[in-house]
């Protein structure tokens, strides 16, 4: 099969793009001397995770409970759910653990980390659990010098069914910066407060076995991971216009687009329609932040190389994309049926409406078909 | 089960709200004198076509061929496919036809006609194929006073393979109103476009057989349907927080909501932090312009009906979503493990994010769940 036969629109990825974004990260980890733990939330792949493991020590980490569960059937057997635990989901963890599967947990509550330990033991279950720090983003999480963080360590040493693991952070705020000199400022950020977290913990008696930054604009610019154990970057593998815009990469490093066909030729308004609208691009808009009139996505030719002058999808409803130009469209170079490539402005969102990828290895061929767990 | 017991986000749907909504419209319908042919992109679920086709003629529309060769296979035999055809979609649809599925098509060009007939007459199928007329939203179709209304029709009647059977249109533009006058200003539009481009093609020798006007304030709304022979809404079955504003529905005959679970509380910044994010509950923002200050939707509390103070979603990243305030957040009514429900900005983009529905009839009880068909 190749590009010509995909019924549209439908989600492309660029193996040796993937391979080479990979290596870069993999590679990065090696030179700080930390351990790579591939976060999976935008890939939700079993073949992309087995590339994004290879060369490191095969921990990975998730989103959700079905991403735990869909990874531990492909085999996966040391997962980090880097999401606040509530008791509710503890039984499907558990199912999990009674396999022989680590599942590593995250918390930022006494009271919260009582009612798990002892859903936990009622399930006879025991889990390592991360302190969660805000490093900045201002969403979950313990202040470095928040007096709670030792109370929650306690609190863990203390449940039976929980052990203190250590402290995790996502300094998910680096998605606000904008080039590579603030993405370092914010990096520095992120692991001064996940250190002084550690620190803190140890200083109260409670050494910390995994230090755990991770957010990919941190990971692509740190210049120092000092106190760091291990970092978890998971967008790097396919990375985004978002991404463009920070700083992170550059638009041949991404890896995933969306294949679609122009259904219509609106002259009057200068605009072409296509089968790509906000289901299949999603209605994030975050990319325009830092990168001005992207509007849904580029429109690149069907190489997904090269984008077709300064084309965008700037207006999407459920099904229907609109390709706009500040210049007159190239409708006679587009006609109906023709097909294009959209370049995603958050590939997390985007990749979520797809049930599978299309695998490209740099030419028009579809390779393979990779399935993704999808939903919760 | 009941809602306690309810993985978490989940996607509930009332169903005597569905159905006072269903049979509001279906009312409405007849009064006017018109079929209605239920849009199922919002529901994309068989049990809710059988519903809303109840007391109608059984026809419905979809907006991918997904949803065609789903409903087919649940015995709808009456589909109307809303969207621009292309050659390459002809062969999914040949086999619906092959299996005595009528399958209506829509299209506004002239060299897409003849492209579209080629394919349809080398796979021995024919359709029946609508000219989609542009009634205000200037998206795709042809304005009612365009030359080509009547080149594409003579270009349809003389093809072979397809069939002219008449116009239809989307008023999309309806989503802009506010409040009902506004409303019924954008109905008579729509309804205006597509009787004058019904008239101009019956006056070029191509009488109508179908005229179908379609969006859900329009056909709320509409004083008169003179010269329509059928209406086309969809979203009117779950209705949501956009229709709110625009003033179609009120807040309690919103049928769908976001159960979800609190995870965390972030006291410094006023946030509680729930599991469902941009993927549970969509990034469309629509419906702050007619109702400032939404977010990302309202919370409910687990009844579903009553609204707990100002709460909305004010953030989302890909798993989390943050309530917030203008007051103080009530953290002791929501402490970490409680639920609420989220009522969606766009119930088409957010019941996209999930594989089913859990249905409630009035209590905490989930007396069922229905699939759904996600994906092209």
């Amino acid at each position: 099969m190749n590009l010509d036969q995909l019924q549209t629109p439908a989600l492309l990825l660029e193996r040796p793009v993937l391979e080479r974004n990979i290596a870069a990260m993999t590679g990065r980890a090696k030179r700080h001397g930390v351990a790579l733990r591939p976060h999976m939330k935008t890939a939700k792949s079993a073949k992309v995770a087995s590339l994004a493991t290879a060369g490191n020590k095969g921990g990975i980490c998730v989103s959700t409970v079905a991403e735990a569960e869909y990874f531990a059937r492909h085999g996966f057997r040391d997962i980090t759910y880097a999401f606040g635990i509530v008791p509710q989901k503890i039984e499907r963890l558990a199912k999990l653990r009674a396999d022989g599967v680590s599942v590593r947990l995250l918390v930022d509550d006494v009271a919260n980390v009582k009612a798990v330990a002892e859903r936990a033991k009622a399930l006879g279950a025991s889990f390592d659990v991360q302190i969660e720090v805000d490093s900045g983003q201002n969403r979950g999480g313990l202040k470095p010098d928040d007096p709670k963080l030792g109370e929650v360590g306690w609190a863990l040493a203390g449940s039976g069914a929980l052990r203190f693991l250590g402290v995790l952070t996502h300094g998910g705020h680096s998605y606000d910066c904008r080039g590579a000199a603030d993405c370092r400022r914010v990096a520095e950020e992120e692991r001064a407060a996940i250190v002084a977290a550690a620190e803190r913990l140890s200083a109260a008696g409670l050494p910390c076995a995994e230090v755990s930054p991770g957010a990919t604009p941190n990971a692509v610019h740190a210049t120092r991971l000092d106190g760091v154990t291990e970092i978890r970057p998971g967008n790097y593998m396919f990375f985004d216009l978002h991404q463009t815009g920070i700083g992170s990469c550059t638009v041949d490093e991404i890896a995933v687009s969306v294949l679609t066909t122009v259904v219509g030729h609106n002259r009057a308004h200068n605009r072409i329609v296509i089968d790509a609208g906000g289901l299949a691009l999603s209605k994030d808009i975050g990319a325009n932040e830092p990168l001005p009139n992207t509007g849904y996505g580029w429109v690149m030719d069907l190489s997904g190389k090269t984008r077709i002058g300064d084309l965008r999808v700037g207006r999407v409803s459920q099904e229907h994309g609109q390709i706009e130009s500040d210049s007159p469209l190239p409708f006679d170079r587009l006609p109906i049926g023709a097909r294009v490539r959209v370049l995603p402005n958050h590939s997390c969102m985007t990749a979520a409406a797809y049930e599978h990828y299309n695998v490209l290895d740099g030419g028009a061929d579809v390779i393979d078909q990779w399935d993704r767990i999808n939903g919760w």
